[in-house]
């Protein structure tokens, strides 16, 4: 089961694909089946999603057989305004460890716990969106696929054993990121929240469509040229164990959006460095989800 | 001029402390007076203030001679669910800079430029509101005395010389942080932003209350031992300066809260640390807007 927000006939909805994913069933057609009130937005069904049974939902969507013809619409942000700011993994991935090594504030060490910051969102851009160079301010912008964590269910405290649970699902974010103001104001805060910096999408993947712990292929490609190719089993710290390291004291809210880190190969890590330029077309995919596709301008 | 979130005969409103400052006129009253139509809660004061003309705010506020006893409302947090996280400057005043050189992951170097990070604070606590020591995974709890800005209109790439112009007004905030996780987790995101570790309040002094930019007295009391003192002009990086440098790149919105950072005083400044304690009772004291009460439990 994929999920999407889109834009249609002048406004914005969410909705589900429909099985051959050439398609959009409006999420306010399928819950009108199931006798629910319609979602206003994405926030909205994964609020209610836990109290519904999936196999109606499923065959909710099956039974359409009237759907919006997926080139017809913007895919937007799957989730446009998130609650809270995207919390995010530095340093996850070994061989993206060893190749930052260089970066000022950013040390060489393997991380003995997980290293969180956060990432405004406000708002999440989506599919085919442009990601904004900042000239004049960013001097080294830089590119992160990344695997995101959807959160389904309000909780804190949580345990490994029922990390699970707790998930919506997952889709794929660019975590965009100025290396030069990254560095510069030390904590990394602002050097990953500029305007445009959080590419999200293009669906969501519902958990019942990817076995966990996912181990999936992820990749990102700049202009056609592979850059990072690893798999998303290679995490240091693994979903269960972030879910359970972060929910202990802070409450996990439905919709937060957790992103797990990224693999060798951003622009930082070649020497000389590979930053990115006006033009440049960024793919990011993930095995099961899809491909996230931004350019910059 | 005075605003405050409470809860009174069981529901949450906002509204304006009158001039006695012993009573609360309703925003929906003052708003009705003024021809405009009732806001929900403080967020929607902000959003529309703008248009309104402040002389005439005034008028409404003195013209209403029934009012709330401050005596009989339970004080909340003036923005209880801030848009996105409260953006957090560290380091900004050079006596702490000083007095936490020993700990990890924070170096003694003067910072060159503003260190952003940010903290959760969904929600944040009010007045009187038990902070959570969070026995079994905090260690060293302590307590930060923070001027915190408050947006008022929507900005981007804002000059020093119009900063005062997006700012609403301020508050103040306790801003709690686990001395321990901030520095295993290397960023400070996770330490910051456990629950309950963002008590704001306990009212918002709208700017024109206080001459810009702002130059005070700034105290906490621990069990009524002062620990820090210091004044606001002291900052390293001053409000111009933070608004105009975050705002580069990153669009500010709001009711986006801004904590300007903490002077010297913190528990883990002193020989050896003074960290909280269950049933230690912290005052947060800013002249010209009040003082923020918070226990441990």
């Amino acid at each position: 089961m994929f999920l999407l927000t889109y834009f249609y006939e002048g406004s914005e909805a969410a909705g589900f694909l429909n099985s051959n994913k050439n398609g959009i069933i409006p999420a306010s057609v399928v819950f009108s089946k199931l006798n629910v009130p319609a979602p206003s937005n994405m926030l909205n069904i994964i609020d209610v999603f836990d109290d519904l049974e999936l196999d109606k939902i499923n065959e909710a969507i099956v039974s359409c057989s009237e759907f919006i013809d997926l080139d017809k619409v913007k895919i937007l942000s799957p989730i446009p305004y998130p609650r809270r700011n995207v919390i995010c993994l530095g340093k996850n991935y070994l061989d993206h460890v060893k190749e930052v090594k260089n970066l000022k504030n950013v040390s060489a060490d393997i991380p003995s716990k997980p290293i969180y910051f956060s990432k405004i969102a406000y708002p999440a851009i989506g599919q085919e969106d442009f990601v904004d160079m900042h000239q004049g301010i960013v001097k080294e912008l830089d590119y992160e696929a990344e695997l995101a964590v959807i959160i389904g269910k309000k909780g804190k405290n949580i345990c490994k054993e029922e990390a699970e649970d707790y998930i919506f699902g997952y889709t794929i974010c660019n975590d965009i990121s100025a290396r030069d103001l990254q560095q510069e104001h030390v904590q990394w805060h602002k050097g990953k929240s500029f305007d445009t910096f959080c590419p999200l999408g293009p669906v969501i993947a519902h958990k019942s469509t990817i076995a966990f712990p996912p181990e999936l292929e992820i990749k990102s490609f700049i202009n056609g040229e592979i850059r990072q190719n690893s798999n998303t089993r290679q995490l240091i710290f693994d979903i269960p164990t972030i879910i359970s390291d972060l929910s202990s004291g802070i409450t996990l809210y439905p919709g937060d959006i957790i992103l797990t880190g990224t693999p060798a190969g951003v622009g930082a890590g070649f020497n000389p460095p590979k930053y990115l330029n006006p033009g440049d077309k960024m793919e990011c995919f993930i095995e099961g989800i899809g491909t996230l596709v931004n350019t910059v301008k």
